[in-house]
């Protein structure tokens, strides 16, 4: 097994911020997997959805059960090799995984940023990821990879640097939020913002969290990221153990309005809970604002297909038919747009029941699909 | 213009609800319009959803602005006509528009019954409603008639009372709730229960409203009865004007994560405000587990068609195309364990785009549909 190291970077210079804002300076964690050879050609860049980190492969020593968020994905003979690749998790700019983020101290201040750190966004986060490159003395990036928030990252650095960029890899995408999209992160944002722990995001300093808040928008999370029939499947109507053991099959509910009965209910809080105990509530406004801010086109007048022009990288698109939450017609967007640019494009469209989840799980013609056009990229050894 | 005037009944006479408990007395607010006929043939009972009443028809003398909310469908010379049809509106138990509910004072205690009141279920709504029949001497209905949670009501009364029903039009509705239907549910209730202000249901004694978790309620179904694409086109990811004005088209976002910026987010936060404003807790939660309880099929072990096996009424059932919280497919199930039972069924999916909302709206496919099937529910004139 891969074993992990977490590393961190210092940054001193500042960091200007597409908001206008400056980061005077900051930090970013990150972990390497595999060995950069020696023309530094066989790098690639893994950037992180809503809620992981830079612990992307691997597991930590002596922790068996501490494997990176796409560990299914990326490793020694894994869809992408690190026997042939030298691949970087990278943490960003205003999580709560060990990057510079809202509950560090403000250097300004001397308090705990919290509501004060800046707003961050998908090219806010390239420009630091591209600095890190630079440190590791990596011109050109072999490929750029991520699913989710994190293609939108990829597809970013094909446009902030295409220069830097040899293939991107795109999984569970969009080139931007739908209106829904946007009102159910607005719907978790509410719940966080108006729980009276909350505190105007200043939270740390009365030593409370919103757990509250966190739970709901975890829960509205994953009922977004699950397809409903997987949803179904796994948990249908069935009623939670407790509730059968007391009643009896197929005897009545509970007749409660507040207390759990189905086993989906069960699922959820126990994921609201979980998320609460470790996820910071201002890393989630900002990780939801960026995913809103989101849309290359904007300054092209909704012009996807102008917007790409300057991509000049190879692409792979992959989609998964129950994603709702980033549907497959979104990114045969993004295809389109490139294909009207005359760029070098393979798109799979995977046949999953998981819903937007997919992207995470071990789909056989899904890592098939990116095993292949990683054997494509061309290193030299 | 049709003028309403609400009435109510008392009943002396306890109900014995289907979790075992008793409602020792209570009163429906319910209206009617049109006349019922000299043999009683021309009733139609209309069973209400969520967060409606029994104000369906109508508006009130000197309001000319309170219309009832199926008023585009029923009225002298509509879809259901009035000049035709003596019309039945009644508010459910536990509501909190007129009916005995939560906020009422509970006999056995003299306090306000808050989360005390007991759990409701579909079929009790409609014994209820079948005493209100009987108090207003109506054996028969020509027709119940309800949309989504007011469906699952039509469906159950050709259950529970099948010779008192000559037919059933079931719109927009489901033979039961998916684990998604339930899960989103489920953070409703959570973000109204967790609020601090719910004070475990009791909060009309300590003269406090969890309005925070009934905005996000309301969020939460907004979104899930709109569909994507109407969002898209009515809201897509426009600013906020007060946005515009200040940054001016095509410049930057204002870069918050707590400030609304996107027309959609505007919408929904008026939405839930407003509904915080008259809303009440207890029945929200009531009204939920009621639509996640219903579920015929379960005393068959899921065999729908067994479960409709009593139904002898004729039916109409109507779908929309872009509803994806009670989707075409969930009452196409329906029609086939009718159609099972050799049932006389006519069935309508329209194109509509809005979601589930469709069913409160104007479409005028959907509107001559349910006049055609009314104009062939005979009745002595």
């Amino acid at each position: 097994m891969l074993i992990a190291t977490p590393q961190s970077m210092h940054f001193a210079a500042a960091l200007p911020l597409q908001s206008g804002a400056l980061l005077r300076d900051y930090s970013l964690s990150y972990e390497t997997y595999g060995t950069l050879n020696a023309d530094k050609s066989n790098a690639v860049l893994i950037c992180h959805a809503l809620n992981a980190s830079h612990h992307v492969a691997g597991v930590y020593a002596g922790q068996d059960k501490s494997e990176g968020w796409w560990n299914n994905m990326i490793g020694p003979g894994k869809s992408l090799d690190t026997n042939k690749f030298f691949v970087i998790g990278v943490n960003n700019l205003g999580s709560c995984f060990g990057s510079t983020g809202p509950m560090h101290l403000n250097p300004d201040t001397g308090r705990v940023y919290g509501a004060d750190f800046p707003v961050v966004t998908v090219e806010d986060w390239v420009n630091a990821q591209a600095r890190l490159l630079d440190a590791l003395g990596i011109q050109t990036l072999a490929a750029v990879m991520g699913g989710s928030l994190g293609g939108m990252q990829a597809l970013s650095w094909t446009l902030q640097y295409p220069n830097r960029v040899r293939h991107a890899v795109v999984v569970a995408s969009a080139p931007n939020l739908t209106a829904e999209n946007i009102a159910f992160n607005e719907v978790a944002r509410r719940a966080i913002v108006t729980d009276p722990d909350f505190h105007g995001g200043h939270f740390y300093q009365h030593g409370t969290v919103p757990k509250r808040g966190l739970r709901i928008a975890r829960m509205i999370g994953h009922i977004t990221y699950l397809s409903d029939d997987v949803m179904n499947e796994k948990f249908g109507r069935q009623l939670r153990d407790a509730v059968l053991a007391q009643a009896g099959e197929p005897a009545a509910y509970k007749f409660s309005t507040q207390d759990v009965e189905f086993q989906i209910e069960s699922y959820l809080r126990y994921q609201g809970d979980k998320f609460a105990e470790y996820f910071d509530a201002n890393t989630y406004l900002l990780i939801t604002r960026a995913l809103d801010y989101f849309d290359p086109a904007r300054a092209y007048g909704g012009n996807l297909s102008q917007a790409l022009e300057r991509a000049s990288c190879k692409f792979l698109l992959v989609s998964f038919t129950t994603d709702w939450r980033f549907a497959p017609k979104r990114s045969r967007e993004i295809v389109k747009a490139l294909l009207d640019n005359k760029r070098d494009v393979s798109y799979a469209e995977i046949n999953a029941p998981h819903g937007h989840d997919a992207f995470l799980l071990d789909d056989p013609r899904y890592m098939s699909v990116v095993r292949s056009y990683f054997d494509s990229v061309e290193v030299t050894s």
